[in-house]
């Protein structure tokens, strides 16, 4: 009977959004994901909070990757963790507490409109601010955090707010990370999860969508906890259903402790760990996302040497093997406590423009090629493919004629970006493509060069 | 059928406070209030938070009673008013919010166990703590608050608890004051005043009796809504019925916009405006507390010069005037924010101590004399009754022989601390008594003097 | 033949004031104390500085008297004292420096005009301020201490200056305090002495008295050095001959590691340590002042509780001892870091200036009484003489008659502020007066009573 | 006779630095320039005080050069000017002082030896640290800068010490900045100019040259007075004749308002402005260096983005065209305040080290060649001769061949860093130089690239 008023719905609307979705997975997990976002390939993440005050973690010293990520402080602090508690100790003292922080994260020179600016030039298309991080402070005024949000302390301003009308108002598309845990929340513990989920996460998961309308939803901390336990099917289908961004928002997969990888939208992945055995990053056949810092780190480290940045280069590099094998890059920033981003930030961000003003047509809009050779380390040549079009994308200059195999027939060939012609042969079903001579002067783009194949199918 | 069970109830326990209260003002208001409070007259009532820190109210300017509080600075600066904006405008500046005042409010060198020992040395016989005022900042790591409490910023103490263990050491009875509005709680609204009392405002009262077993409660904030609204009948019928304190606690008056001097338990009156026309402060039948501060504030206003502060012959005056009149005495300290006690104010409570330690019995477990005269401004001659015993209370030392109507019978005639024989003789239905000649160097003490006239009826 | 001049010049001036004094003790020891300090009795000393910031000394250890001064903060820390340290330590921690408490000095609610007022109503007849103490901070802008004085950093005024002006325009005497040494001045040290003197110490000097014309001069920290090597002498000449302030001026005995109670202007004696064996405070022939705090420490002491503090009856008869003695009282008082005088020192002023309107004909320019009885421990009697009249000065009421003898004749006799009758006799060279009937209500001041008796010699 | 000695002096020592400079121009000018200056090429200068607290000049608005300067904060203030007013109104206040800046100039993640690294990377071979800048703020325990210094405030630290050692021991040359005018010091006015001089400049510069033993002094701040009156030329005699560095040390031109590209050692320019008409950065035979930052601003302008910084291709740029004019380069980093450079300033200097890595020897211990072209805007090829070789450096790459007018034979020609065989060929006194053909993944380097033509002459 329900199915029935469902396919009724759909034939009356003729819009598979307006599907009436259930809260259970079975039904939820049948939405597909919006095609503004396998489009749009390139995003950007922002890391910003309390932890940007500090702004540490080590860097010279390795106990695994976590320890890489400075917005964990607050945690490492709590686990006692010797090389926070002795940094903290020493510069802060052992009276400080982290809360101590909020009246120090000020944003006072934050301006939306030139960081918004900043991101179209990078070439991302959409952008996703951390709301609430594991630490429970929100940047936006969320009456369920009243005194711990940037409106009540710190920034005295609706950063959330701000930021969602700035990167809207440039076109690009606004989500949120929401953590769905809280390490200090006195009511997130088993006794009263209940209690914790009811009256605080979902009313604020509920205000961040009916207030600013974002349409990524890139939800984390879901490990303690079964998705039942959490009510995240009854959020989704409410969303999906009822809220204002019902066709538009993409979500991910982290959900409750058994969802990664299974459930929600698309899958994701976090400085290339895969987090299910499908091998996520190859060839899943799934919508998945790479996220990771420019340097090791999300939130700002401030002890970040140029040792530990990628080069744009390597940031090029990352953006062409993800987008081939299908998937999306996230790259996060971390401004600083002040509301600036490190120039060396900016610099990444408009070199990966750059880039992309000669090569975007090799990456936006484009689904990876089902006949690519297997992904190998050490791999410097890549393909995307978008209609009739192949693009092959060299992250190394080729030195001698590119042979590509499996394409038997071949319209115009080009060097994207370069009027130089481009001779190649088809032997077989072996395309054979000669690169042009060319020096310093007259490369068309630095880091990485694309042949545009049209007609090849 | 309700009557008769607790009639029932009562015979079985044979103890009146075992009674089943009904959540109605019918059936709580019959309530007695206990007699520990009734006996013990003279408390202590701290303010002691946030407003702490800038401790100002004006003290030149007069432009209504409520300017001279210094704890409703917030509020002051959220209405506009002139005198407390400039001053915050100038020693903290436009972009200092009320909120920057938590982490300056350190309570740094507060030692419960000194303020308690200065308590017993007043001679007070209670204390009452905000736990909570209007700021909704509260003194416990209340999880209703979180990061909004004496645990999670400033202090970085559960202020609440550390008190009321050294109270209740010391054998003083400890209580809390607790504000039932909230001046910025985003749900304090009448659209979300509901959710509001019952996922805020209800629990951490609980939660206070529960951790603490305060045996008064003084609430206030009470007149934005009515009790109804407020459910506040809900909440004393659970402390009189099933709290850990239901036979000893003693609750005020302020429940509701309609309350005051009409439902709850004792009846209040502060800086001696009187709420209702039924007279507290003269002759009320009802138990009553006047409360005020030494100086014209609660919360500490550091602007305060001596003029602006009762003398300790002031002091006692009012101590004995109230207590005459059938009324307690709650008189308020304000520490400072670094939780020292201003000298002067520990002057006055030791000189109240040292007067009631000659004068204690003519206080403590007495009752107004039914045969007073009428309550009149200037009035020197006061009286309690306890027993077959009357004390006569001198405000100002009888320079001529004290005349004492309705009284016909008189046995010993004393003075307290004073071994010197005191003449008296009765003529019809009057005692005349002759002082005896004293000097500096006889006095028993300073203030007031009492004569105690045994066996009078 | 300078010798002549000097006496031509006295001849043509008819004062000795114009008198050239030498850069030698023996001359510069010839000069008479200006008579309006003998004839004032009573002065308000004020310490105030970088100190009143931690106004921290253990006040419940006893390991020497010096450890109750809250003004040598910096000194016990660099000496490394295991209280101050351990204060330090926790409330400020390892890495904050003494000079750190220079911008928390903020002095921002200081007024001088209500300052001055309060001493006029103390009866108090001039003021020395602190100008510099020893941690070289000044509380005037002196070039000579750029960076490190009240107008540089954290008053942002020149308080000496604002001081000086309010406390002239009441009509009272203006002095300074100024330390001859500083703790960590570079330059302070044996090798390097001559320039710290010449180029630092001196200049700064004469700049205090060019700006502000003081009329006490009260140095310290004079013993490290002789006074050779400090080169006062020098400054003295020049004070007494040419300085704007030449013939008012008074100093103190504090100019070299020799020079306390042997040279300069009056003696000092200082929480009643008596500094040479001539027994100041007993029976000097030679002018001196007692100076001390209201309570156990120069600098305020936030941590003194009410036992710390002198009552103010306390305070009284300490006036009246060293009066009657021949000495001056020079009560200190600790104004807190921003401005405020603690409301227990404006009460025990006020409470002087109250007993001193009645009394203060039995204190300002009397003398000490040369047939008065030997000093000694728990005397409740003393005298001052004026002219033709003795004061007999009762700190306890008299019960018995009073027997003074050394008088062969009197006349009137009364009690000073009261209009009751005073009986009296004379019996030989005995003086017998008996103490009228009085009780509170009549009695004409609190704390000491005074007797005069007109025409006794 | 006194020549006689000097003569007879360099007889007995051999060494022309050991003649006896007088304390006058002429004399002065005579020395040489030290020989290990004129090799080096490339210096790092550092500007580092408190105004790196603020870290502000106004990035998009234009009112002259100086407007850029960050550390020009405090001075702004003094004059008044409308941006640096407006910031500082808005983000510290009304009563905020530059002095209040001290405390936060923390420096507290400052590593000498991780800083000293780095400069060994860029290729560097000298350091010149800011000792002291207008604000008259030292950098080192300066006893003539009392509590206004690194060690007494702030940092607490000698930085120009660790500065020193970590520099000297990577092998380094190390030097200072030294203002010598100072904004607010109260001396330095018309009137006791002499006193400043004597008293304060002159020994603290001697002190930092006892201390630390720089091989670089640039003076600057030199423009208010002539050199006569600030002693400068006794200042250099004693420096080239009695200092331990009498032998090493190398000197500017900024020794009084007449002196700069006139007397002293070598002449400055800064951001390419020429002081001289004698054409400074043409073709100057007095070694001569530019000074300028890799943005806008000396100190450290936290509001400067990507695009107010060279890219390391402007700065290799720079160099060349610097060298090639017979100039140094003294290429300016900005610390932040809590003395940690900024990631893209890190980027800069290691893209140079890594230019340098592969060209070094074309540029240190180079000559101008005499034979260049006059210098022209737009320029692309420059030359350096060391020996008997001549350095071609292209900052373009050779698109056609390379013609080289006045070289009349040439040994081998190779470019550097590659193994490509170079064609060249004479034809009258021009060499024509063909570039080989490479591409990215051949080319020895990014940005330029130099021919090496050996035995040219």
């Amino acid at each position: 009977m329900r199915l029935l008023c469902c396919l009724l719905l759909m034939t009356i609307t003729g819009n598979s959004f307006s599907q009436t979705y259930q809260p259970e997975w079975q039904s939820l997990d049948k939405r597909e994901t919006p095609g503004w976002w396998t489009d749009a390939k390139f995003g950007i993440f922002i890391h910003w909070g309390l932890y940007s005050v500090p702004a540490y973690a080590p860097v010279n010293e390795v106990e695994g990757v976590y320890e890489k990520y400075a917005e964990h402080y607050e945690n490492r602090l709590i686990q006692g963790n010797k090389l926070f508690s002795a940094h903290h100790r020493k510069f802060y003292g052992e009276q400080f507490k982290y809360s101590d922080f909020a009246p120090m994260f000020k944003a006072e020179y934050f301006k939306a409109d030139e960081w918004a600016e900043l991101f179209v030039k990078s070439g991302a298309k959409y952008v996703v601010l951390t709301s609430k991080h594991h630490d429970g402070f929100c940047l936006w005024p969320s009456a369920e955090s009243n005194k711990w949000n940037s409106v009540d302390v710190g920034p005295r301003r609706d950063i959330a707010g701000d930021l969602t009308n700035a990167v809207k108002a440039k076109g690009l598309k606004m989500g949120f990370y929401y953590s769905l845990l809280e390490w200090t929340n006195p009511l997130y513990k088993p006794q009263t999860i209940d209690s914790y989920v009811e009256s605080h996460m979902l009313p604020q998961m509920k205000d961040l969508v009916n207030r600013y309308k974002p349409e990524v939803i890139f939800s984390d901390g879901e490990w303690d906890y079964e998705s039942g336990k959490l009510k995240s099917t009854k959020f989704l289908s409410w969303l999906y259903n009822e809220s204002a961004v019902k066709n538009t928002v993409v979500v991910n997969d982290r959900w409750g402790k058994e969802t990664r990888s299974k459930h929600g939208g698309y899958y994701t992945t976090e400085y290339e760990l895969v987090h299910d055995a499908k091998g996520i990053g190859e060839k899943a056949e799934h919508p998945w996302e790479e996220s990771r810092g420019i340097g090791t780190s999300y939130g700002f480290n401030r002890f970040e040497t140029l040792d530990h940045y990628f080069s744009s280069k390597q940031l090029v590099d990352l953006l062409i093997d993800k987008v081939s094998n299908g998937g999306n890059l996230l790259l996060n920033i971390g401004p600083d406590a002040n509301g600036l981003i490190p120039v060396i930030m900016q610099e990444r961000l408009l070199d990966m423009g750059s880039w992309l003003k000669v090569n975007g047509e090799a990456i936006y809009g484009t689904s990876s090629w089902a006949n690519r050779p297997q992904h190998s380390k050490g791999q410097t040549i890549f393909y995307t493919q978008k209609g009739k079009d192949l693009y092959v994308i060299c992250t190394k200059w080729p030195e001698t004629d590119l042979l590509i195999s499996k394409v038997k027939k071949a319209g115009k060939v080009s060097l994207l970006g370069s009027g130089a012609s481009v001779k190649s042969v088809i032997k077989g079903d072996q395309l054979r493509i000669q690169a042009p001579t060319l020096n310093p002067a007259t490369m068309p783009c630095e880091h990485a060069w694309v042949f545009k194949i049209e007609c090849f199918n």
